[in-house]
């Protein structure tokens, strides 16, 4: 087993052969990859099932699905480093191009980061989209999942790099550490010199862990309190319609919403008409219904458990919505900007001064002006593909397809100038 | 005095207004700045002379020149101030629109960071150009300067803020720490919350501090061990011309070359017409000549020091170049991929094939062809103005002017669209 060192060596030796292959060739081995998944699919469901065996009883019966693979979850892996093959090659973009008066030519060239390192969990597929959307762009990956799911990441990345050194290219472009504990996780964050981009994606510790230790760039993506701002001037249907969607469409991801404000105009109507639909409705026709946690004010117009105050500073991730009633959009947008994570915040009304005031003060990676919070994805925001959110303002903000895996480079062109 | 606390709290107090206000209003600030620390310019004038007594004898002739004010040099201050106003504004630039197939409209729109702290050393001028090229670009800012320095900045920033004040603006939008102890920096470099971008600006010592020790995140600036390589292939004249106007021009800042690479093929003919240009010839006109540390091939065909290992791996900031002769542009390349800092390399060749390797291999902010490292400068690149040089890939790299002190937020418009 190589040490956390031995791998990061290993990853700056290859690191200049990535930056100057041709599109092609990592086309050809994104494909190469692919097939080399499903040729190997008995060794990774085997490597699975060990896994899974190993994790029954000690997590969740949604993180053991999360865990487990099937000949048709391989097969989705497959087919989303396919879908990779298809999407532009981001490195070597002229951004821009200048002559200066003196003649030289100060070209912006879009450039790959280097090694990318990605610590996750136990979600297996991580594991394949990383190595594409990391190859792709030109970056040599260091991958380092959970505990969890051990024997399985380790059965990709072989199936993996099998595939990348079929296609002629060293196997080592893409590695795995395969020591999952917390001093593996350290040495990536401390990899000063080896490690061009630290991506941590999981929890909320995990992401706390890498942003506040790690001494090399780091994005901190993921934790989402998305908020729903209610107007006044609101359409009743659409609100209702964005709201219900935004908060159980998928419970579980950071562009849920998890906070619900309402303009005190409208208190009175619209909160008997989101308890029905959003509890009521639900109920009768077998959904799960939402719990709401009601301040004061709300609580004095409909029946509903009362919030905490910790409960407006929580990523329920669950049916669970956090609402409150304001004095309209500038108290909206000051209790979002003390409580909110700067993932993704929506207003839904029908006054353009409103959506005005608040898509500008709202200082958030997605500010939405009727619609749902839950677009804030990397495949609906048109990129074809994500590899995290950033919820961070350095670099790379909101979704974070290929481009935003390439930092950019100037390349001077002159013919003797001195200054 | 107020805390790094209580400074942090009030400049988050302050983000959004500025994030709202017109490119008229931060110009007419801007103004005002300018004209205060004119009008103010005998209190700036005391208190530097306070500054230049206390420090004689504990810093070198070369740190007190830069550390002293002169009527003149506060002129230069406000006109650096005013050929801010004349830069465009950053914030709110529509840097991508796109409509998706649901209807929903996602503008990338630029976006001011927000709190942004500059952690600098001893030139006073640092203080009134950080606190323009931030407020021009939305950002409010708290300088935090060397203690050698502390009261002429104290008196700039003073007289700054009654230029803000009057333009009928916060005056907390330019703040400075005054406890000049390791600890504020500390605490800045924690601002997890406060603090949404960190620029260190000064030696290697303070930016390894910064980005080593930082939550917050943060911009590496500066170091340049830069690098010339002179092909085989490279025109005699050019060569000489950018060698020294690389190294001779200013050896004090961090565009200055470090290091000369040559090509064994061209060693015997340049290395003598290199002695004689950089140390022979500026001796016999009075100028200070180059000290020459040689490699063993360098060293059996000229006369000099010979080179010890470190000297590859030093920013000298001094009349001293290390030189060493290397196979071709292959071995060039390696060399500098394991020394440089990522400032500025260039390679001297007529040869397109080798201008090609290089500027794709080599992986620094500049790449240059036939063109002095000196140029790496936002003046120099066309943004009119800088900030530092970033040597770092996450965010902005090289030259920083005030779009690289912006972030991006998207703001989805939509008629009630749900996932």
């Amino acid at each position: 087993m190589l040490t956390t060192l031995e791998i990061m060596k290993r990853a700056l030796s290859v690191k200049s052969i990535l930056a100057s292959i041709s599109t092609e060739d990592k086309n050809r081995a994104l494909s190469y990859m692919a097939d080399m998944l499903i040729e190997n699919k008995d060794e990774i469901l085997k490597a699975s099932e060990l896994d899974v065996e190993a994790a029954k009883g000690k997590i969740s019966d949604v993180m053991l699905d999360r865990l487990s693979l099937s000949e048709k979850r391989i097969e989705a892996m497959a087919d989303g480093i396919r879908e990779v093959i298809a999407l532009p090659d981001p490195v070597g973009k002229v951004i821009s191009s200048v002559t200066r008066p003196n003649g030289i030519v100060i070209e912006k060239v879009s450039a790959p980061m280097g090694v990318v390192a990605i610590i996750y969990e136990s979600r297996p597929n991580v594991t394949s989209d990383a190595a594409a959307l990391t190859l792709k762009s030109g970056n040599v990956c260091i991958l380092r999942g959970g505990k969890e799911a051990a024997r399985s990441a380790r059965a990709i990345t072989d199936a993996l790099r099998k595939g990348i050194s079929k296609a002629g290219l060293p196997e080592d472009l893409v590695q795995i550490v395969q020591d999952t504990s917390r001093e593996s996780a350290n040495e990536l964050m401390n990899g000063v010199g080896y490690i061009d981009l630290l991506i941590p994606r999981g929890g909320a510790g995990l992401i706390k862990a890498c942003t506040e230790n790690a001494k090399v760039p780091c994005i901190q993506t993921g934790t989402g309190i998305c908020h729903i701002y209610i107007d006044g001037d609101a359409d009743i249907e659409k609100a209702l319609n964005i709201l219900e969607n935004a908060k159980t469409s998928r419970p579980s991801v950071c562009n849920a919403a998890e906070v619900c404000l309402i303009d005190e105009r409208i208190a009175d109507k619209i909160l008997p008409l989101i308890k029905e639909r959003l509890c009521e409705k639900r109920e009768a026709c077998g959904s799960i219904p939402v719990e709401l946690r009601l301040d004061e004010k709300a609580a004095a117009i409909i029946e509903g458990k009362p919030a905490l105050d910790n409960d407006f500073d929580t990523e329920f991730l669950d049916y669970i919505l956090a609402i409150k009633v304001v004095s309209g959009v500038k108290e909206a947008c000051e209790h979002i900007s003390s409580h909110s994570t700067g993932h993704s915040e929506a207003i839904i009304t029908e006054n353009s001064d409103a959506a005005d005031y608040f898509t500008r003060v709202i200082d958030s990676a997605a500010v939405y002006v009727n619609a749902s919070t839950r677009f804030t994805d990397g495949g609906e925001f048109g990129l074809g593909c994500e590899i995290g959110i950033s919820t961070q303002k350095l670099h790379a903000r909101g979704p974070m397809g290929l481009c935003e895996l390439n930092t950019y480079k100037y390349i001077i062109r002159g013919n003797g100038q001195v200054r």
